[in-house]
């Protein structure tokens, strides 16, 4: 999807708008950050691609370049495993259909597993892996938090399942559970709470399968919000985590990281105005923003981003109000005593988006640049479909 | 982005979920409905491409298959250029740096308009214009119901702007405008007021142009709600709409369309359950649906969107209560009486989305089906990217 209208544009100050702008000095330390703060509670990262999507940015974030790596999509795997990286979880519930894909990764010499929280699910993982001769990997998810999937924590399933996969012809690997709702967390307190519920159910689960006499090797926990308030992570073999790589304004709202973080912005180009009622149009819409409005729920409602200048400083109360297709509409904030900024015809802002992983998902790549930069350092493929 | 892992499915009930089906014959009934009401009232249509984005579709919609349309991004417009479509309007304000591949496509054979609404922009086209040898064709751009973009009508600056265009070496063809806030109207009276208050704008700005000594050769008024309860259409010479092609659950809830006559669903497969809070989990989150919302804001709320059986009959009040990136909870509407259908795992369902043209961007193609038929016909790849 690269596009050759834009492979000789030199800097952001000449490309053509819009397009996705990263940071890659943010981003590595976004990492630093979240790797320093597991690396002290002893226990290994293994990062969520399906918010970067690129081979390249995934070089920058795992370990060695290689892994371990958590994936959200099999066409990821399939990628990522041909990029060098060997050692995945693929985080979503396994479909039957699915698990050819899977054999075929595991046969190409990755190790992946899949999750699971049901017998049926189960039985075509043992099923698959008896026809195949290859022994299926499988994690059990634990709901932690009420947020999504999971076996309950003490409901016997949990038991059912392992011994279905342990005993009929699959590899038990042991647990995996994921506090989807800490992004609604209000305070650090609740962030720690949160965190040490998920480390407690998914070890207490753990435990539960190996009074049981099964196999429990891997005990796998994690959220962005999780992964930075844990204080404790005794008996979690290992930490998910994966918007914390770019960080956004739900993961700002959440009190997980500063605006100044945000390695992603879209940039746009102002062309036109409705003075009267204090609006700017850029040409950038949902199309190149996304329609997620994480933020709607938090104290801030961010609209659909935060508008900052070229070298990515906010531009006080601006935010983008509306989108269509193709447009967005920037004003200031409802009850803003700022003057509007002068943006005339033709100039550039970047956007901070709502939800980095929604942001990314809308482009073909990413435009790197280094801090304090215009110069277009290099351009990254994005992973799209399934 | 053709998926080669896809290629062989032959049906809907085997290839991989998620996707993106297409009806081919709603498709059709859709674009032949509004054609007969347009014809009747004795104006063409320049149908939006923008919620297609793929030649092969666009074969069906447009007179003879080539034209004219409209198009959202100039990636659109070369794609359909190179397609044989060469009648077009890139219907967003145009920026200073598109100038360029604008020449190029005139250059290219293709008769494109740019449309603006501000003196900069005239004198960016003229600018352009004159350093190339190409007078660039320009609607001026009315703001016909307060939604978005526009010169107000009775503002004087519309002369001012079509004085530079016409003497200073562009090419003034008339007036453009596009009743974006007919979307919210609720009733049918609401919606045949909004078209004509549109159709009134255009024509008088267009009278005030011809007054000036101006030409204004094109009257080019639409949005799929005014387009279809428009009643008379004396003075304009065009109509626009685009998401009538495909529908969706926001023009359902106008009251535009009925739920049987969208086209487009996204197919998933059941991959969990939790039953005690009546969730049935699916492999389609908002990376297959979109995070468009939006019939949050009308009578009925969607939600993420109907679910079907795979026939494409809704099953009763299921409804997408909720997205993640790749997981879909379905659930009954809040307040029903009615029990959760037995959706075993691995079974699949259609969703029908709130907006169809942000569900078509989140995929690489479209998976055509006809009425009555699990039989995959064809796979059109979807335009992506500026």
């Amino acid at each position: 999807m690269k596009d050759k209208n834009q492979i000789s544009a030199a800097s952001i100050l000449e490309r053509e708008t819009p397009f996705l702008l990263l940071n890659r000095d943010k981003l590595e330390r976004n990492v630093a950050r979240l790797r320093e703060h597991t690396d002290r509670l002893g226990v290994p990262l293994r990062p969520h691609l399906k918010t970067v999507k690129s081979v390249e940015a995934a070089r920058l974030i795992l370990t060695n370049g290689k892994g371990p790596a958590t994936v959200s999509t099999l066409k990821e795997a399939e990628v990522f495993s041909a990029a060098g990286c060997k050692d995945l979880i693929y985080a979503v519930g396994i479909a039957p259909q699915k698990l050819a894909r899977v054999i075929a990764l595991l046969n190409n010499g990755t190790d992946i597993s899949v999750i699971l929280d049901s017998l049926e699910q189960a039985r075509a993982v043992v099923e698959a892996s008896r026809q195949s001769g290859v022994k299926i990997p499988a994690l059990i998810e634990i709901d932690s938090d009420g947020h999504r999937s999971g076996v309950v924590p003490g409901d016997n399933l949990l038991i059912e399942i392992g011994k279905i996969l342990h005993n009929e012809g699959a590899e038990l690997r042991g647990i995996i559970t994921h506090a989807g709702e800490s992004y609604h967390c209000k305070s650090m307190q609740a962030h720690q709470a949160m965190a040490e519920k998920e480390r407690a159910a998914a070890v207490a689960c753990a435990e539960a399968l190996r009074a049981a006499g099964l196999p429990s090797p891997v005990v796998s926990v994690g959220s962005t919000p999780t992964a930075h308030f844990s204080q404790d992570l005794t008996g979690v073999t290992e930490v998910r985590a994966g918007v914390f790589t770019l960080f956004d304004l739900v993961m700002t709202g959440a009190g997980v990281c500063h605006t100044a973080d945000i390695a992603l912005s879209v940039v746009a180009t102002v062309i036109g105005h409705q003075r009267q009622k204090g609006w700017i149009m850029v040409d950038a819409g949902w199309m190149a923003m996304s329609r997620d409005r994480g933020t709607a729920s938090q104290a801030v409602d961010q609209r659909y981003g935060i508008v900052c200048d070229m070298s990515g400083e906010p531009l006080g109360d601006l935010v983008m109000i509306d989108v269509n297709q193709e447009h967005g509409i920037l004003a200031l904030r409802a009850g803003s005593q700022q003057t509007l900024p002068d943006l005339p015809y033709g100039s550039r802002v970047r956007i901070l988006p709502n939800h980095a992983c929604a942001t990314v998902s809308q482009h073909a790549e990413f435009v790197v640049v280094r801090d304090r930069s215009e110069k277009i350092e290099a351009q990254w493929p994005i992973i799209h479909g399934w």
